[in-house]
């Protein structure tokens, strides 16, 4: 037993440094690499994918993983258990999926973004839609090798983001939200058109500006950059490796300031669940987010029920008026409260308000779903994105770069992974509940004293890194299983009074 | 014979793929990774190193180098045969120098400059002293692991920068220089304290405004932007890895505005010749330049043979003063280019001027071949590096900070790298006279078309990447063997007359 242990760590700390090589050139290739080194940088990826399965598939490996897994019982240490579920699970792949056609799919996806942006600068499906069909018929073909008697086609693909949560629980989760806040979404956006000062809407708001600002928020929320760093890219991401290096993007646009503001603190709640991880997993395949729904959970909590809120702004909004004087001349903290909650129906995702968020999220749900089970074809996406879009948030796109083109996440091969982020704000909300009765939450971000909330976060959530899966975790901090009702009050009773 | 071929070729893909690696690894750490990744990064650097390390040492990559290193006849494409020389010259290292030491070695150098800048920044040689003990000392059982009865000692060092260059030739050329150039200079800067307007050498240069005349120059230079990045880092660099990525950082200092201008100038030297390359050697071991000193020629040209001339600032003055309206109001062409030009005694050699620079390259060239023959101790360096100084420069360091700590290279353990600095410019001279017989330098300069010098350069040094020794480009450029009296004519000649 002692042999299959010191093997799985020795192939485990190798699999780690390729992991680390291919998040460096994921980070460089998004924020700094120029354009033309994309044939020169796919061929080393290539070589990182061929030598990364070489390891994983190693017979000697295989059999430690599978000795291990069938000793569970006689591995001591809780976290090493997990660790050896997830990687026997993991398995799966390199046993049923061909490595060619596996190979063929990392580098196929290490090029997608890059001819995604392309298709979405020139607004033109047809030059992304080869590379998506050829994603798609990977994932459909990829659910077929995986097939098991309890978990079967888009299923599969939804519980590698979210351990437990497969088709039939986003179903129940998304009949709410059709059932609840639909009706309630389309009579509150009917006539909303709110008035606001030109200043907040037509003023330029200096780029440069905005930086400090971003430099403040990272004060103000603890984002340590001796661990960290802020850059700008087309979409803003995080990518963290370890507890001494998670990274956040944002982006900046003179014309809709905040678009900023909300960026960089939304992913700053993903960078600082990631830091508070116990180190311990650091050299571990335990390091991280357990899911991408527990992750977004922190970025959403951070973005919408932490800087949204009035309390937030008492504090901090005299600072924004001192960097732009002449632009928020006169206007109160209640109107700029007002105008950072607006809800209206919109066409773009990443700039929906915290009301219609979700929805847009429904409609790829749906679009997923049928994709896998092959009732929709890449080639009529467009078109059902539209009357999807029309159906659900009430505003019909006229252009592919407003509806179908707009997210990166298909392009690099992430199906399954969409419905997380709706998820993500439904906890966050459950969540939020169970902290507010053991610490004053409001009083606590009044006082500009988000460490507080950061240690809550730390203890309850973040610790555990991947050790828990997301029902634990969603135990441990609220003690009570998933209820999206607390999400769906929590909006209604926000838009109400806003 | 084919399979050996297909062996080495299919481990050269592997090679190139982790030196992509480690030079992004490197490229990250000197211009972006927060402090705190270090310890984690070096864990991952390690892995990388052993990896490398299997790849080279795998007895049967090593045999098919042997193989066709002995029926080298049988290879009929030139480019290949001068690769597996150069392949079995590298299997020296393999096969004489112990694998642990090797990777300790490997591993203790990718801290280096992390712990260099630390005492730097203390100006506290104690800090580094124990680093740089190692470093030497590992460099010192190196050359005795490689010594063959050709070759021993320090030359092995010299060699594996500049091949063909060992003790000898650098003590004719270095003689030369201190018969011939210290004199002169030491004449030269005796009391040449010109004065220049306050506005030169007091105003603040704002930083973005540098930055704006780094964009100009990188059109001025033609330095193609889609194939490489200007960014900061401490110490300016070059960073390529195929003719679609080479990449250059500057810095900018606003109290000493034309170091940025030199700087980002000297670099995109560097720069061009990689890029310049023929592409068909982008998979090869032969992309890149030939030499450091070739390397070097290069970026000296482009700094002070071009961009400090005369015929340069009568072209691009004028934008530096629509830039600078303020700080250059009334200050002449020719007081600017007097003002770029001067020579004095100096202790920071990435500061110094054209004419004093080689000199305090011999500074290094003597500590090193001392430290490596074992006559000059670690602990001793920094006094001596002091009395060196005062020797040839005429100058003597206070600080450490001023002196020994002044320069990153030992940190990285790079010794035997400095002297090819001063090689760089007797070359540049000696290459500048050859071109000058076939364009017009000085009018293609003042006619703002650099593309035509680029393009001289490409056709008779960089196409070749490392297809050629320094030797071989040396003689195909300019007809004839190396000879250090271009460089001091050219000197002499420029610094009478400034």
């Amino acid at each position: 037993m002692e042999n299959y242990i010191t093997l799985y760590k020795e192939t485990r700390r190798k699999l780690k440094a390729y992991r680390y090589f291919g998040w460096l050139m994921g980070w460089d290739q998004e924020t700094e690499a120029p354009e033309l080194a994309v044939e020169y940088r796919t061929k080393q990826y290539q070589v990182l994918a061929e030598e990364s399965y070489k390891l994983q598939s190693d017979p000697q490996f295989m059999e430690a993983i599978e000795k291990l897994h069938e000793n569970l019982d006689q591995l001591g240490d809780q976290d090493f258990k997990v660790e050896i579920k997830n990687a026997y699970k993991d398995l799966r792949i390199v046993k049923k999926v061909p490595k060619d056609e596996f190979i063929a799919y990392q580098v196929l996806v290490s090029q997608g973004s890059q001819i995604w942006a392309k298709a979405k600068d020139n607004n033109d499906f047809s030059m992304f839609e080869p590379t998506l069909e050829k994603i798609v018929e990977f994932n459909r073909k990829f659910v077929k090798y995986l097939e098991t008697p309890e978990l079967k086609g888009y299923d599969i693909l939804l519980d590698m983001y979210e351990e437990g949560f497969g088709v039939q629980e986003y179903d129940l989760f998304f009949n709410t939200l059709k059932e609840e806040l639909v009706p309630f979404v389309l009579e509150v956006t009917k006539n909303n058109r709110q008035k606001f000062s030109r200043r907040l809407t037509k003023a330029v708001y200096p780029k440069d500006k905005q930086k400090e600002f971003s430099e403040y928020l990272i004060e103000v929320f603890n984002y340590d950059l001796k661990r960290g760093v802020l850059k700008e890219s087309a979409h803003p991401f995080t990518s963290g490796v370890s507890t001494r290096d998670t990274r956040i993007t944002t982006h900046y646009h003179e014309d809709n300031f905040t678009s900023s503001i909300f960026s960089t603190i939304h992913e700053m709640g993903h960078a600082i669940y990631e830091l508070q991880n116990d180190p311990k997993y650091d050299d571990t395949s335990l390091h991280g987010g357990t899911s991408l729904g527990i992750h977004e959970s922190q970025s959403r909590m951070y973005e919408n029920m932490i800087a949204r809120s009035m309390a937030f702004w008492k504090t901090h909004y005299p600072k924004l008026v001192e960097l732009f004087p002449k632009q928020l001349k006169d206007i109160s903290v209640e109107e700029f409260h007002r105008f950072i909650n607006q809800a209206q129906r919109s066409l773009i995702r990443i700039e929906a308000d915290e009301l219609t968020y979700s929805l847009h999220v429904m409609v790829r749900y749906e679009l997923e779903k049928q994709l896998i089970n092959g009732k929709l074809k890449v080639k009529d996406l467009p078109n059902k994105w539209k009357s999807l879009m029309s159906k659900y948030v009430g505003k019909r796109p006229t252009t592919d770069k407003e509806g179908v083109l707009q997210d990166i996440h298909w392009s690099g091969g992430m199906i399954g992974y969409f419905p997380t982020y709706a998820l993500g704000s439904a906890y966050a909300a459950q969540m939020y509940q169970a902290m507010n009765k053991e610490i004053d939450i409001e009083k606590e971000i009044e006082n500009n004293n988000i460490k507080a909330i950061n240690e809550w976060l730390r203890k309850h959530v973040h610790q555990f890194a991947q050790s828990k899966t997301p029902k634990e975790i969603l135990n441990i901090c609220t003690k009570e299983d998933f209820n999206p009702t607390y999400y769906v009050d929590y909006l209604k009773n926000k838009f109400s009074s806003v």
